[in-house]
């Protein structure tokens, strides 16, 4: 399948695009959404994942591991200035009775064909088994 | 002691002051170089500190735990746009025979006091033990 060629006008829209094409492990999606170079990707408890294509790499590996788990995040702070921006970002993770917080701090660029991603930096705040009832 | 007042006029002169400060202890120093509201640190392993008051006191507790690890930093990337400045540096940190490998996203604002710190996000890339030899 060939990547699509999109023109995204705010860093707010390729955030949701990129969480998009995670949940449906959509890797060409994924690839529509980075710069395609210089850009770099920490996934929580990694090194530095640097360039496009150890980028892209890394994300089809993930999907090719496994089922997705449940996934909603929020973002907890923009800051923007002409063409690049920093969004702070909780996504909370849910697998059987296992919840992972991970805190991303995501980078956005405006290049001439749009906004893409150049950073995502990932790392878990904290694992919590939710409490069973036996109602 | 009194909170120095800094004028910085460049990201760079903030980083170096705040892995100076870090490497010092000096928690006055560290006071000066965090913009005063909407901030946030992330340690490694850690939750979201957020705000100026939560930041400064995850400091004072570091710098009131113990001895300082030798330390050294690289920066592996440099993104600015306008009044915004997004760092990407790898922080080695060695005690005894181990060596920990952080990566830090820093993130710095320009205001008319000068150039500040707003974000840290920090995490483990890895954690080696330096071989020993019988020589």
């Amino acid at each position: 399948m060939k990547t699509p060629t999109l023109y995204l006008s705010s860093p707010d829209e390729v955030e949701a695009a990129y969480y998009e094409s995670f949940l449906q492990s959509d890797i060409n999606m994924m690839k529509a959404l980075w710069a395609t170079d210089d850009v770099v990707c920490i996934h929580p408890g990694s090194e530095i994942m640097s360039g496009y294509d150890a980028v892209i790499r890394s994300w089809a590996y993930i999907f090719e591991s496994g089922t997705m788990p449940e996934f909603n995040y929020q973002v907890l702070k923009r800051t923007q200035s002409n063409n690049l921006a920093v969004h702070l970002v909780a996504e909370s993770l849910s697998s059987g009775d296992q919840v992972v917080v991970v805190i991303a701090t995501n980078v956005y660029q405006q290049f001439e064909k749009g906004w893409q991603i150049i950073e995502h930096h990932a790392s878990v705040a904290q694992t919590q088994h939710e409490g069973h009832t036996l109602q």
